[in-house]
């Protein structure tokens, strides 16, 4: 697969992203000229994913800077990183592209570029430090994983944070069955992670997120993985709604519940989660399904994007850098 | 609201139910005039809550009697006891009916009637024992309380177990709002529960399965009250799937945790939870969503029905005669 958001051609080009909310009916990409048009694919949900966001970001400054004075740009730069309030690498992403607007337009799209490469390589180090700590968990044999949302390449510039993790064990046969949250409210699950699971040829099964503790007491599940929108400094995780619950029955049943993440999307000026600033969104992803109405007349919904789960609940964060703890970061814990 | 299920004139008559497939968009009434037809209702979920398969069943008898000689009504019942198998009131209203047999299907009739009149005598008694001891737990004040798939009205005969307790307390102006689980896989809740909310004028909102115990931790939520499909004799309670993470984080939050249940739900003959059988219902529930495919082409679900929450997880299960405990049945301990 290519890159889920990329740049095409040279400073007169444009931001190229897969649009996810044409999957997994139809692959397409879609062609970004305008800052404008960035905020409606983020608010659209065409591109998401934490580490995806933070590479949209960082491209978007390309095209503020090339198509406005430094001023302005930095005033539509502002308007992209708060197109999503809870991820906190679409601003990381957007601030590190800023650094280089005093030295020109292409100086931005160079740092842009730089971004995206090290993204996948972020990933995929995170991801493997991740595999390693689930193998010494859980042993080394065909194992049972369960996620959340999606966090493959398409949450990313390629490869995945936790479905990453699946990717590594796949390619050494230590994938039994991947249980994929079909993830409320837009179905991440059941569209994106689904069909990245199936592309890749690993066995998996969709299940209603309330499924998920069931599916625990049934002992059909070895260990939890999942992303991060934002990780702060306490190490309370921002993630999916429902990844809450899923981390409480985790703990109830023993087992594994591990947060894969580039460092980018820990917040070390947030103490704890209770900061977090959580997006409401529209009622009717819950007052319809697949554009049918199905709730009476006037019902009001209660439809949060995203939930904070403590950092007791959590076995560990993973980042690039290997297990983070509130401490410090220390690779010895593998 | 008439009754949901109920027999319509004289022994050439017939079961007439709410089409509960029909709603929110369309209030309608189906007859049913043989047991194929119901069985067919029952599978379809046209009629669905334990009570309401109760009082089906007993009138399915009726069907049976009038139309065979004793021995194929006997078969005929049997077929219709086990068109759901985690629901035990069926098979308890089916065998009731069935013990009238034997002096003839105007008998049979008449037994079905008394057990229909006996069902909202019974729920509204469960419901007013279940809202004292909500009263008792959380103070009498205007109450939050959330509640999980359908079990109002359309759940039973008429009134309804855990949503007759919000009936109840509604009556006294001590309901702030109700927070409806939408109810993966059949959206119960967004589609009956809130329309039997929005018709008695009690606020609501509907939100995702899985947003639930994050709206506890944003201390949205007094008290949790969810029905049953069967119980067991040590107090574990089955019910629709996602009933089990909810007790979970209710557990969790420390917010009681009720289940409200005619003592017909009540299994003796089942030691534990462990002996429920759990309905696997079809992958469409979860790889369509509206009838639109959500996920790529061969994938698989995990899509079961119901599931176990164990009795240490339950504050009360609440029915006709008061507070249940493994050992007795206490009125005392309300």
């Amino acid at each position: 697969m290519d890159r889920t958001v990329d740049w095409a051609g040279e400073l007169d080009g444009a931001i190229v992203i897969v649009d996810q909310c044409a999957l997994p009916g139809s692959y397409r990409t879609s062609r970004i000229d305008t800052v404008d048009e960035l905020i409606d694919a983020i608010q659209r949900l065409a591109v998401r994913g934490a580490p995806a966001l933070g590479a949209a970001g960082a491209l978007g400054v390309v095209l503020a800077a090339r198509d406005a004075d430094s001023a302005s740009a930095r005033r539509q730069a502002e308007r992209i990183a708060s197109a999503r309030p809870t991820a906190v690498n679409l601003r990381w992403g957007v601030e590190r592209a800023l650094a280089a607007l005093p030295h020109g337009a292409e100086a931005v799209l160079a740092e842009g570029r730089a971004l995206l490469a090290e993204d996948e390589r972020v990933n995929r180090a995170a991801s493997a430090n991740a595999a390693e700590l689930v193998l010494r968990r859980c042993g080394r044999q065909p194992l049972r994983l369960l996620t959340h949302c999606n966090t493959g390449a398409l949450a990313t510039v390629a490869w995945g944070t936790a479905l990453g993790v699946v990717w590594h064990l796949h390619a050494e046969g230590l994938v039994e069955e991947v249980l994929a949250d079909e993830t409320r409210p837009l179905l991440q699950g059941a569209r994106l992670t689904a069909w990245e699971l199936a592309r890749a040829g690993v066995p998996y099964r969709v299940l209603p997120d309330s499924a998920a503790a069931s599916a625990m007491a049934a002992g059909l599940v070895d260990c939890v993985l999942v992303g991060a929108d934002r990780i702060a400094a306490n190490g309370d995780v921002a993630n999916k709604i429902g990844t809450y619950p899923l981390a409480i029955s985790a703990a109830r049943h023993g087992i594994p519940f591990v947060v894969v993440a580039p460092s980018s999307t820990v917040d070390e000026t947030l103490a704890s989660g209770s900061g977090i600033e959580i997006e409401q969104r529209a009622a009717d992803e819950v007052t319809h399904s697949g554009g049918v109405r199905v709730t009476p007349e006037g019902a009001r919904a209660y439809n949060p994007a995203f939930d904070v789960t403590p950092a007791e609940l959590v076995t560990a964060v993973v980042t690039e850098h290997g297990v983070r703890s509130p401490e410090k970061t220390v690779r010895a814990q593998l």
